[in-house]
């Protein structure tokens, strides 16, 4: 799963490996019958034996949910020690009462730990514009146990459409990074309806871990898309309890560019995840943009391309329509001139089949394009000739049983 | 077909009108084997007897089809006189070659009509980085016959994926206007892969002409959506050839505001008929923002309602999951303040249904938002409560037939 890359700087995968992974972190789960399926968890908690330095990612909708609101301001200090989180509500579009809930929601947690509400990270997910049912969140949290191999139990008490849970950790010298998210549909650069709490035995300070999330969001989370929908209760945040022991580890510390670098193979490893796990998908569509005159040309353009529904269409029928995803490099808003543009097939051997170059189309035989779109991962590669920047975007690809998932959601 | 609105002002329906209702203007097409299905019209061919005061919009794509490049030249001066059109090749990403056979094109319409090539509007729409088949290309061009009553066969030899074709044609005192166009698919605000060629015998001064498109098409063809991808090749172009005699219309002429008003009335009656032909479609969405704090935003929050993915599969599912809408909006960019947002569905009657209000859902029997979701044309009225400015767009809903269709087009 993890990059040789990632494995050539000493980050190695822990097998079956989660949120609990990392030493003094405990989570568990239950059924409290807050998503309509009742046998399924919905009501998930972690906790951190120690205090951590915390970092968040939110939503960047304008409509954002309570539990959003409320977790900003709860780790505005930089510290946080417990997330609950539920699946089945939203709790978005609520009104005041949303928020009373979600306050609620922090206190129940804080007061059966011993913590301040203050120390909890509060999310929630599923339908937006209905009210939590408190009686049964009550009882969830009163009744959830916590445990070391609690990790999965989390990871499953979070999903809302997805098919299977997303876990992953990884270690690097004395330290282990653990994670899990979920995703499935409305997902988005910029942060769709998608969770994603990642913890650490590493003790980082509050400032570094704050910036180092950001630019792991960026490459992860922010270049992924199933359907362009944005949520309203996106949240990523890192928890950070230093039980590895060891100096603190920020700017200048020799650790800071693995943790950076493990801290970014594993956002890019959930966040492909989500998008493999995509509502009604059967494949993986990976777009690398490079010679772009700046990073945000070639992240806008690689975005656009697992963005577009033409392109999302084609990849699902294996169409070797590729016209599609050059229009969609032109509509991204990138600069980029025809005449210097090239677009290539790329197969998970790293071998080439050139469809566009300098702005012609290549010669090439009836049919010859067509299997390298019967691939579980389709890849392009654009090149725009104008700069050295690159970026990568993955999307799904776009099926009839996407229209079907999403067309009886609440019902 | 037409509003009460625009009937108080004269402007009356032309029944089965189109491109040559208007005096002066005759139309035909062939079968020139351009489609890869042979059975079907794909050379189209508009002529004015005499020279027209001309004005166009384009695709704002950064990849433009060849024919786009040239007819902006051609309509640098404000003159035309023909429009030479076909489907089943957009010649777009066809580098120089492209550049070569848009141009041949518009000297072979030139050379039959005894005209410069400078008069001749270019238009292509199908697949895109093929090359066009010149030599059905010079056959087609060489046996179209014109004739008054041909306006319906160029409305059709310019269909790709539309299941009709699509016209119309309005009076008002002693002017003709007719317009036709084509789009099913790839349609998305900032005009898409649409066509849309408007005649009219009004004596219009190219200035005033050139304003009222702009202001015409950014109510109707810029706030309409299918699938967000737009495409290589859009245009819309108006001519007037002035056969109705008068003086010239421009600004302070006591017809200018009801010739804007049938322009606009017209673009946004051909606007709407592409959304009820979207590909797959099975009902219209219309969004309505009021109280927005700018026109701008209301139309990126009324836009970004009809684009959703999420909004588009719950009404084609008759799902009243309205939280989707409100995420649209705050995904849009608009200024909100979410205590200050409510939601209605409203039904052709005008009956009205309050979801949302000052921020917080409103109390509702279970399933009665159900039957206003089952409606063929499902409308929303959105309130921001920051200001005077409104807007409408129109969207189609997302269904399996969509995903079917664009799966397969080339093959």
């Amino acid at each position: 799963m993890y990059s040789e890359a990632a494995m050539s700087e000493g980050i190695e995968a822990v097998a079956e490996g989660g949120l609990t992974s990392a030493r003094g972190f405990v989570a568990g789960a239950v059924r409290a019958r807050i998503r309509p399926d009742w046998d399924k968890l919905d009501v998930a908690l972690l906790y951190s034996e120690a205090p951590c330095a915390v970092a968040g990612v939110y939503t960047q909708c304008n409509v954002v949910a309570a539990p959003v609101v409320i977790t900003r301001k709860h780790l505005a200090d930089g510290a946080a020690q417990a997330v609950i989180a539920n699946s089945g509500c939203a709790n978005a579009a609520t009104g005041e009462q949303g928020t009373r809930d979600a306050v609620e929601m922090a206190q129940l947690a804080a007061a059966k730990l011993g913590l301040d509400p203050h120390a909890v990270v509060i999310a929630s997910t599923g339908v937006i514009g209905t009210f939590l049912p408190m009686e049964r969140m009550r009882h969830g949290i009163e009744v959830v146990e916590l445990s070391a191999p609690g990790g999965l139990a989390f990871a499953q008490g979070i999903m809302t459409t997805d098919t299977r849970p997303k876990q992953s950790a990884v270690r690097f010298g004395e330290y282990t990074l653990g994670g899990a998210c979920k995703g499935a549909g409305m997902i988005h650069p910029n942060m769709a309806t998608m969770l994603a709490f990642l913890t650490t035995d590493a003790p980082v300070a509050a400032t570094f871990l704050s910036r180092a999330l950001k630019e792991a969001v960026g490459v992860s989370f922010n270049m992924i898309d199933v359907d362009s929908d944005t949520s309203t209760n996106d949240m990523v945040v890192v928890l950070a309890n230093g039980q590895a022991g060891g100096e603190e580890i920020g700017e200048g510390h020799p650790v800071e560019s693995v943790f950076a670098s493990a801290l970014t193979h594993m956002c890019t490893d959930l966040a492909k995840a989500i998008v493999a796990d995509a509502e009604g998908g059967t494949k993986v569509i990976e777009t690398t943009v490079v010679g772009a005159a700046s990073v945000e040309d070639a992240r806008l353009a690689a975005r656009e391309v697992v963005r577009s529904l033409a392109v999302k269409t084609a990849v699902y029928g294996h169409d070797p329509n590729w016209g599609r995803v050059l229009a969609a490099v032109g509509n991204s808003g990138c600069r980029m001139e025809e005449a210097k543009t090239g677009l290539w097939l790329v197969d998970v051997e790293g071998r080439e089949l050139c469809l566009l170059k300098d702005g012609s189309p290549q010669p090439m035989e009836e049919g010859q394009a067509k299997p390298w779109f019967e691939a579980r991962e389709v890849r392009f590669r654009v090149e725009l000739g104008l700069g050295e920047h690159t970026a990568t975007a993955w999307g799904s690809d776009l099926t009839e049983e996407y229209v079907r998932l999403n067309s009886l959601y609440t019902t």
